[in-house]
């Protein structure tokens, strides 16, 4: 396929997460372009906990970017950029929730916004989970709600819940429900 | 429920479509930290366009910021922060495929990246395609590809879909589907 070409890439700005770069792109036409780059320096992990009861485990807090509060899969960034993703889903649920995941197994990769920024966060699907003690990490003020998956895809649909990773992977473990209901009508 | 305060906000860069700034966050204890906030100025839209024999059409773009191919719904930013979404999801449409959407509906609101980034994509379902010219933007260079929904379902299992947005909407319509089927079988 014809493309565009990288000819240069320059740092305009190193923040506390995030590094911001401006591209030059050259067009196929010879034609140069500026373009954003976000480089998110070390990726992320998510989990999906399913309690024993069904109910899906998420936590509510205040996220600065939107200036109000979000419902959300517990998540976070990696310790190194060597980290398992998995060694960091188990850790984030453990320290957001409480819970400990007897059964951690990968539900989705996902790259959050591809038309400027290279973050990614693996999901993990969460259960046999069992009780611990939350402990935060400085600055995280996190309340926790269950919720039946009928309800989350009404919130979604209601535009209620609206983070990306959030959003696709309540989809994901609702499609595996919804096909293993077929499965034993047919 | 307690949570962080903002006491200071410093333009750090201005992008080409994105502008970088520090936010200097007070916690409750009354210790600060600098928090990175990349503000995207236009938000963005997005369409899942389905075709009469009900395969999905995605479009195949070399992506700058991953530095390699993705496989996307046809998406794009608005023209303007009044722009309705729902025309930005039309133009975006005619623009990379060449069709245009008899029937478009929401269905899904998505904020991308929530712990750094405001910016936001309304999808919307098109069907009733008519099939129309393609005519991209300078920079654009996009191959269109039709798949049945199990197969990018199956894609999406084996991580060859990442793009949030896509996994997001392609679940969502794969959901709407698989519903239609159990109210049948019912």
């Amino acid at each position: 396929m014809q493309h565009v070409k990288r000819i240069n890439r320059e740092l305009c700005f190193e923040g506390s997460i995030l590094d911001f770069y401006q591209d030059t792109i050259e067009l196929p036409d010879g034609k140069c372009e500026k373009w954003d780059f976000v480089c998110h320096r070390k990726g992320a992990a998510a989990v999906l906990p399913v309690l024993e009861d069904g109910k899906v485990l998420l936590v509510r807090q205040y996220r600065n970017a939107l200036e109000r509060e979000t419902l959300e899969i517990p998540a976070g960034s990696r310790d190194s950029v060597t980290e398992d993703t998995k060694v960091c889903a188990a850790r984030e649920l453990e320290e957001e929730t409480g819970y400990k995941a007897n059964q951690l197994t990968p539900l989705l990769s996902l790259k959050t916004t591809v038309a400027f920024c290279n973050e990614f966060i693996d999901v993990y699907l969460a259960r046999d989970l069992k009780k611990g003690v939350q402990h935060l990490d400085e600055g995280e003020f996190i309340d926790l709600e269950a919720y039946e998956l009928e309800e989350l895809t009404a919130m979604i649909a209601e535009g209620k819940i609206q983070d990306s990773k959030t959003v696709a992977s309540i989809l994901a473990y609702q499609n595996l429900v919804l096909k293993e209901l077929i499965h034993k009508m047919a």
